[in-house]
């Protein structure tokens, strides 16, 4: 068989220790956030039935969903129509029946519907797992990606936006971060805008608009709202809202005289207030809470308060948001449960870590010990100290004999091992171990007892 | 919209939290252990190039792999003559470029070729992925599940050999199995037979057949044999080698005496030797080794020592296996690596821990404590103690108020949560809370300080 040169499809990534060790120690962190504060770990398939994900995410979603073709003779049962006029899209259907999880929120509402009668609610879950999109590949964009999700379901509590304010607080000050800003945004403050304009038929417009305005200033969002439909008199209605200054409690105070003719936008402010007295009554340890109006997100899928988190100390996109929603499982049949979500970006929170040098050097230590020695007798000496050390939990290797001991050095220099012991026939002798540390160079005779010491 | 009541396609599963707990349990006790022995964990893509994974896995295995239709207009670049002949088969490799992962050891070989020039061999390294195999679903067999592998290449010493039966004996011991048997044999001392029988073109029909020993008994075997074309001649020579008895060092020795004639069956002998030499170094915890001349596994892949695990303590497949494989990456190029690995089936793992009651309470506890409260004065008076159990560590929380006292009861139940603390104007005013152990139903009341106490 001639050699395939090989390579992985593009979008999608191998992790290699170094990187492993470092994406799980980031999960890890989230992971045990969630579960301190009560959530619960699922995992769904990768797989769901097409007919489960299809129209859940609009036209262009549709198109980015990976479908898997039958097994076996698919185009026994293909609509032959479609077949003859070479219409993939019609053809689809009759030859994929399944297709792999595009998010983790439409899965997670198919399992509340189907495991209703065993689930106590509130219920609490997070989910961790990948995503597969056909996307078109970029830096820093993949087509298969992990998402990291919390959701509460079946409670309407504001406290729950409270607790994932301290959950964002709490998972990121632990990663290192020093400075990042939780902004949050309420969907019917948003509505109450747009009704006290007189234009709520132009919400989707005015919030894509004025989300922008990190990006293109007031000006470029003055102009794309007067090409949208809006008046000269409407933006100036806008303008003093979107540039809104002060604390969080300036700004409520301000939104609750402007909104005072719209009933929703009203009880925006509230639910804000309330969060923000939940909060008040906690300490935060590294994160600043920032009510910024132009804070949009999906909103056709919002309908209550809102989160985008962004660190400060580097630029990079938000590595996190969430928000509550009405009605999850409205789209299998199962009305009136309410919920709230945050998600975490692992990939962008990975690169920000990196780039400020956050990584602990303990995490990419994963051998701790490396015994070398020289022939079979060394092995053989080795083997009831390599199940001592073990036994104390000290992760440690014996390198096979057989191979020069400068090798050996080098294979502890490339896994990043710290420690060596040296059996040769003088220690065997003497029961005196050579110990080097890597690092320095340096090395000393020592007993096993004393190395058991030393190391942990 | 018409609602769809959902399902998941066939063969596939969700995990609920209960069930997650045990897996993660089962996961990390493995991934600890392959750690604490310096194996470093790799991720691979869940999709490969369909070329990558296509005539690895036999004619059978081919039509298992599950392949992903083609993104956008897939028909443009169909293969037109196998549409007008509605041929599946021939036209699947222009529809679909990328399949789902179907082990992990093709796309372990794929990393190591295209990662070798970063790699320092030998390379040891797990891996604990999901794997997908259009396979027929039945009880116990699924169309995704992980797998959970460890490898070494580059390295022919047969301690890495000693080691796998170290940490088969370490994992298992850890996660509470008391009786369970490794067993051992080498696929060089089944060609040796094969050779001085004089059929070694039949190596596989006879392997195949002694294989089912424990099944169809001598008798069947002896059959099946003679279906095969053995002589009775033959089956009077092989018989007292099936049917071999004693310690393995009783074992070997006898072996050694019947193969000496093969020089590849005596070098099996000495590879075993070698192997039982290292280990008796060791000492296990709970496993039994067992010399086993009727265990064959794959053996067009393995070409040393192999692997067997059963449990003796309920009925119940292998629950691990693996071996030595002289030519792993030759596949895509790279000639001359050997290696050997070892895999656990984790998902029977999980039903005998399950059978045997072995998995540890604690382990399904999530949350350890939640605190109940009547009004947002409880809830405010809460928020700090919350976030001080928090800081220790404790999984802890806040029930929202505005459900009857019995519902958070309820809910502290289900979800097995121990400690309940109860706060009402009482508790507020006298700084002593309500503390409620679930299981006896029993309560004191106690100072924040004193709760922490006893949960520590």
């Amino acid at each position: 068989m001639a050699a395939i040169k090989p390579s992985v499809p593009k979008g999608t990534r191998d992790f290699s220790p170094v990187e492993m060790t470092r994406r799980n120690y980031i999960f890890e962190t989230i992971k045990s956030v969630f579960r301190k504060y009560g959530y619960q770990q699922i995992e769904t398939p990768s797989m769901e039935n097409l007919s489960t994900l299809t129209g859940k995410y609009g036209d262009e979603g549709d198109k980015l969903i990976f479908k898997i073709l039958n097994s076996g003779d698919f185009l026994s049962k293909a609509d032959s129509a479609a077949l003859d006029a070479r219409n993939s899209n019609q053809l689809t259907s009759s030859i994929s029946e399944k297709a792999l999880r595009y998010d983790l929120t439409v899965p997670f509402a198919r399992y509340v519907v189907m495991h209703q009668n065993e689930i106590t609610f509130p219920f609490k879950r997070f989910q961790v797992q990948p995503v597969w999109r056909a996307d078109r590949p970029q830096k820093g964009r993949y087509r298969e990606f992990y998402q990291c999700d919390a959701d509460v379901v079946g409670s309407d509590s504001l406290l729950n936006e409270a607790e994932f304010i301290l959950i964002y607080d709490e998972a990121l000050s632990t990663l290192g971060l020093k400075d990042f800003t939780i902004k949050i945004n309420n969907r019917k403050i948003l509505s109450g805008i747009a009704e006290i304009i007189g234009k709520p038929e132009l919400i989707v417009d005015m919030t894509v608009a004025i989300d922008k305005l990190d990006k293109i200033g007031m000006d470029g969002v003055v102009n794309e709202l007067l090409s949208k439909g809006f008046t000269q008199e409407d933006v100036d209605k806008l303008e003093p809202i979107i540039l809104l200054e002060g604390s969080n409690y300036e700004k409520l105070n301000k939104l609750r005289y402007i909104l005072s003719a719209s009933t929703i936008g009203l009880k925006g402010c509230e639910e804000l207030e309330t969060i923000f007295e939940y909060v008040n009554r906690c300490k935060l340890q590294r994160a600043t809470v920032d009510l910024d109006i132009t804070l949009a997100r999906g909103l056709n899928y919002y309908t209550g308060a809102i989160f985008e988190v962004k660190t400060n100390e580097t630029f990079m996109g938000s590595i996190g948001g969430g928000g509550r929603y009405d009605d999850l499982t409205g789209m299998f049949g199962l009305k009136g449960l309410t919920g709230a979500g945050i998600s975490f970006g692992a990939d962008r929170i990975y690169d920000v870590l990196q780039e400020l040098n956050l990584f602990p050097d303990s995490v990419a230590q994963t051998t701790r010990v490396l015994i070398c020695c020289f022939d079979k007798a060394g092995e053989e000496y080795a083997l009831p100290l390599l199940q001592q050390l073990r036994a104390e939990n000290i992760n440690t290797e014996l390198y096979p004999a057989g191979t020069k001991i400068k090798k050996q050095f080098d294979y502890a220099n490339n896994k990043g091992v710290p420690y060596v012991i040296v059996i040769g026939s003088d220690e065997i002798e003497s029961g005196l171990l050579t110990f080097k540390y890597m690092e320095s160079g340096t090395q000393e005779k020592l007993t096993i007892n004393q190395v058991l010491t030393k190391v942990k």
